[in-house]
């Protein structure tokens, strides 16, 4: 697990806890004791007591501690918000839209449980009895976030209000790029939830790599949730698959970007917004465009030259990541064969933007200019036909998302465009049109996955109504009769919810119990 | 895997062909060549190539191919279940009905594809750009069927025909168990698809262990589905992990079986069907009975005991499963100390039906006890309360299914039947309340799964129509315009499907286009 490298570089700090870092400075400004064994597994012991208060509960009691939870988090706005700067230095502006953002995506989260299709109860009168089949929370649930996003992926984050709104406790690993936020959350989160009633063990926080380790490897954790890199990501499917608990794990990927030929009239517009959405928070999104593929002859490598030659240097979020940074930004500038600049020594763990221009003959399977590079770099490449850009797209491994960019005329035919989206479909999570793939809001009809390796399961995703699914699982009771199944699983239809009935799927109206819609 | 135990026992047949046996008399019948790897290799481009046109295939010309595949096997009914017979002595009446059932099955989940509901289709007017997002299909699809299904699971059961309908092309395994027969059910099943105008390449089969482990590791491969032990599953979901492919594998379990002390008037029913649902197809169904948790004092062990008695011996399907289930019968009865009798040398691979009668205090954690023995054979234990058969339920490994007994009055409270359904919900994917756990109908409201080791993926089944979502992910166009998206995905619904709308589910008329019940 990458965390491995992180920890070797903090010697300096105790052995004992998390060290606290400015990457502004690389200096570090406090720490966060790491979780003993015993309280891990205290914290484990709880959650596991929790899991059936939990899966009981109806989705508008939870709902009740989410909107409490929620609304404790916006309440110390302020607080957290300052904490997440000296962490991250991503700009007060970036961390209270997403800090706010994480808030109302907690509110979505329990909307999606009280609409109730994500139960999927299904009754059937079959030759051989009655069938009742619904959905049921899978237990505890691990949650590994993000470095890169300290509230959106964090401690009350999408993984672990979709976790909480489905009817799983959660335990969160701090990630040791913000511990102090991480710590401050929980707080925050904890304190909210028992006040507004939730099960004590519905939300924990441990702290450090032996922690992370513990709760992959305890039999009372039922998922593990994972956003990070690849080798982070894999090493951690590997070890939980040992025992056969599911892993989504969500992982960064090179989100490649087809200019069509018909869009030249919109070069300048696509050379800044390229270089916007991959320098965006110092080029740290598992959606930054990596790759962008434009046609020869227009012009594009130098007017996005000429935009990047105004983007400033920022710090990265660790000094594991600055220097990996480096260390993959030389071995692509190596690969096609340009000269690399040698770096002033940064202040902490800053770095300066950069472009790589490549021939489309370069991206060749293997080539590092087909892998992720977290941090702001790009490659751009120009071909000099569609064939032979669709061809270089076919080589890339899937990825969570990507954009195509057209003529923007909706009236205007734009054969290049629609063969790129239809070459993509079946290779990543999410096609942004005339978008960049960076941006990611959480609604019904959101994916923020795709298959391997952007994510451990490609039918899954995190961001989005869809993510309650991760931590569900059918269960079917033949023969069933009141009381010995939950009582919304039945024809009453007691909580006004989606219900399939002998095969027909059946609205409840909004004021009244069950009816079918198909009734003349 | 476990094919391996059986390939070096076959070594009296030629190693380039899959030798046929009769378990009535261990005699082999006949072979069928191993598919040599450049044929496999052909193969798997076919289904490659065959992949895109599946996936913009409607449900509606793939319920046409389907209906045809289904028919054709239906009209070669004495044909093939002939075969079977010699390849499997499960007799003419279970093989008769099995491949009726699976025909019957196939067209369902042509119907589950027209309905649309797999589909999954929403659109959101966002913020940022329109969001559509609905389900695509993965690609191409190895099966691996099982030894005791020769038609359920087999070379046109619910795994390959509910990957045809949701879109994605077919390469199935033979089983050595039946070589002949996945020969006979694949020409029938290939000519019949042909000619109804389905792509070449949809659907094809390979024979030898060598053919299955290239399938495995083929990159044109995108998901696994695994039907038999819990050593070959796990083998396969290691051996896909590496390179990320989903694998399904659904495998043996206890499936134990709880009596509740109301159920005292009907302790000699009981015992019937406990011993027909463990001995039926010889003990060979993947949700066998084995364990029964009966009250002391009621003579549950010896009334089992004595219908037993009156079960003649019959023949497993292999050598090799005749040999497991000799060796792990007489490992049950060592575990409890009673004596093991000793065998007639058997005609073929005949065994003849066994009880293991343990203590409760002998149903320790890592007992032999508590693991599956694939054949007719299980254990009986009494029990003092229900507290103490609870906490065994407690120590068991999930399963597949499991059943409750109670007294049969729907009206009589009957709270140590409540108690154990309510505890074996979070630990099997199907609670069978006063029926057997053998025999898993195929509707809307099955589940045939649940958490490892009963499967490797929990949230997935391999009947009901739930089997569609194993071979579907989630894909987000933002921005789509007509033209760049299937036209089945918009507002206008011209398939008429449900659709959910700016996060509102709604369900079409039969008749018309989209309309919303929710209007008053």
């Amino acid at each position: 697990m990458s965390l491995a490298v992180r920890q070797d570089e903090s010697a300096a700090a105790s052995p004992a806890a998390e060290a606290s870092y400015d990457p502004a400075t690389g200096e570090i400004r406090g720490s966060v004791a790491h979780t003993p064994a015993a309280r891990v597994d205290a914290l484990l012991e709880a959650a596991a007591l929790a899991a059936p208060a939990l899966a009981s509960s109806s989705p508008a009691e939870r709902s009740v501690w989410i909107e409490a939870a929620s609304a404790a988090v916006l309440e110390h706005t302020d607080e957290l918000v300052a904490i997440a700067e000296e962490e991250t230095r991503l700009g007060l502006p970036r961390l209270t839209g997403e800090l706010e953002r994480a808030a109302a995506q907690a509110r979505f989260y329990a909307g999606v449980a009280l609409e109730g299709s994500y139960l999927d109860v299904c009754l059937d009168e079959a030759p051989a009895g009655s069938l009742a089949r619904w959905n049921v929370p899978l237990g505890p649930v691990a949650v590994f976030g993000a470095s890169n996003f300290p509230f959106g992926f964090g401690v009350f984050g999408h993984d672990v209000a979709s976790a909480l709104a489905a009817g799983c406790p959660v335990v969160v690993k701090a990630h040791p790029a913000h511990p102090r936020l991480s710590a401050a959350i929980a707080e925050v989160v904890g304190t909210a939830l028992s006040a507004a009633g939730a099960p004590e063990g519905a939300h924990a926080l441990v702290v450090g790599f032996d922690a992370g380790l513990q709760i992959v490897d305890d039999p009372r954790i039922a998922v593990v949730c994972f956003t990070g890199s690849q080798a982070g990501g894999m090493a951690l499917v590997e070890r939980a698959a040992r025992r056969g608990v599911p892993v989504f794990a969500e992982m960064g990927t090179v989100n490649p970007v087809f200019v069509s030929p018909a869009a030249e009239g919109r070069r300048d517009e696509i050379a800044a917004g390229f270089v916007g959405s991959y320098t965006l928070g110092a080029g740290q999104f598992c959606t930054k465009p990596g790759l962008l593929l434009a046609p020869a002859g227009q012009g594009y490598a130098a007017a996005i030259r000429s935009v990047l030659d105004g983007v400033a240097p920022a710090p990265l979020l660790t000094e594991a990541i600055a220097a990996r940074f480096s260390e993959t930004a030389a071995r692509l500038q190596a690969t096609v064969g340009a000269d690399v600049p040698v770096a002033e020594p940064p202040s902490g763990f800053t770095v300066a933007p950069a472009l790589v221009t490549a021939r489309i003959s370069d991206l060749t399977e293997g080539s590092p200019l087909l892998e992720e590079c977290f941090g702001p770099v790009a490659v751009v490449a120009e071909y000099e036909s569609v064939d032979e850009a669709l061809e270089a797209l076919a080589r890339l491994q899937p990825s969570l998302a990507a954009s195509v960019f057209t003529s923007g005329d909706p009236e205007r035919d734009d054969p290049g465009a629609a063969s790129a989206v239809r070459s993509l479909i079946p290779r990543v999570g999410r096609v942004a049109v005339d978008a960049w793939p960076t941006g990611v809001i959480g609604t019904w009809a959101q994916q923020h996955g795709g298959p391997w390796p952007a994510t451990s399961r490609p039918e899954a995703t995190s961001v989005g109504a869809g993510a309650l699914d991760r931590f569900l699982r059918p269960v079917t009771v033949q023969n069933a009769r009141a009381g010995l199944i939950p009582a919304f699983v039945s024809r009453e239809n007691p909580w006004s919810i989606p219900l399939r009935i002998d095969g027909r799927l059946h609205l409840p109206h909004p004021a009244s119990a069950l009816e079918t819609e198909t009734t003349p």
